[in-house]
């Protein structure tokens, strides 16, 4: 175990990120943090000086994680030269990740920061549009090519369809959670793949 | 004006409801809706006994407008006879609803609703898949026959299917929050009606 406090200051991301994502992040109380993650005061404001720097370093951190989701997808395809199979690709690879890595009680911090958008700093929501700007650029890059491959370039707008894989993660997350279900998500991306095979495939 | 109170309630409703949306539910007070919605605190008492009975009652009156709304799809293709141009028809609906409707801070209760869903009681949060199962029920009844149709009955799952027009509205909302701009809901439903066309017709 590291003694630099690494850790811990893991620890009380992992707690505050399941509070964030079960009850939004006005409801959380940095009591309720400090107990979940079974940490001191102390040690919590020795990491954190406030709740809201807490929440950007959180957000930060789960932007990061998204952005280098998005780079595996991305590796996954490098190698593919036919522009509709690498679109297929890459889809497949985040729907191949849902069936390993959704569970049942899995949520979005970014449902939480962008319900109580108007409550946090410009840093907290910014670094979401950051994330969603991210995927778009890589993912409408990988769909101009193959849209342009079947004559549709100017029928379908290529940022809309590449933030429609935004609308099908948060809304897998949506549905799991009204379900309790991991399933919704594997559904969703499944159908979101098929219907994008049905356009260009 | 009614005399009876039931303006002042609704005002109460309209006031908690924008709220409830932009700042999540466990984060807005009932003083903050007293305030919002120009009313007193003896006013507000006498229609809601508490912020819980006023939730539930905002989520009963968002899912009646809802249902509403999947009803007014479904009266302006009852007369298609064309599987397939039923379907289309049906998403056309919302997709000139959007230019008509959303706008820039529109947002929706669902995402307030799911967010904070383990701090709610099962009546309000059962209201949320009341609302998702009958979108369910009605679109994928549309889409089952869309999809035999054109041979692809066992490929596709309807039933995922009418669930990603959830995603779809869930999505452009966040999108909408995220950008402020109403343009985002156009583009999302537009897309997943180009989608559905590229798989049925």
């Amino acid at each position: 175990m590291p003694r630099d406090g690494t850790a811990t200051k893991e620890r009380i991301l992992d707690a505050a990120e399941k509070l964030f994502e079960t009850n939004g992040i006005a409801a959380t109380s940095v009591d309720q943090i400090i107990e979940a993650s079974g940490t001191s005061k102390g040690s919590f404001f020795h990491h954190f000086a406030t709740k809201r720097a807490l929440s950007q370093a959180l957000v930060e951190r789960y932007v990061e994680a998204d952005l280098s989701m998005l780079q595996k997808g991305l590796d996954a395809v490098a190698d593919v030269t036919d522009p509709v199979e690498r679109v297929l690709g890459f889809l497949r690879y985040y729907e191949q990740w849902a069936v390993e890595l959704v569970s049942a009680d899995s949520a979005c911090l970014y449902l939480a920061v962008l319900t109580e958008k108007d409550l946090l700093d410009d840093t907290t929501s910014g670094a979401v549009e950051r994330a969603i700007v991210g995927w778009r650029v890589e993912f409408a890059a990988l769909l101009r090519a193959a849209l342009r491959a079947r004559g549709l370039g100017r029928k379908v707008n290529a940022d809309d369809l590449a933030d429609h894989l935004f609308a099908t993660f948060e809304g897998g997350y949506l549905l799991c959670r009204t379900f309790r279900s991991a399933d919704p998500m594997r559904g969703q991306l499944r159908v979101f793949r098929q219907l994008v095979e049905g356009l260009i495939a």
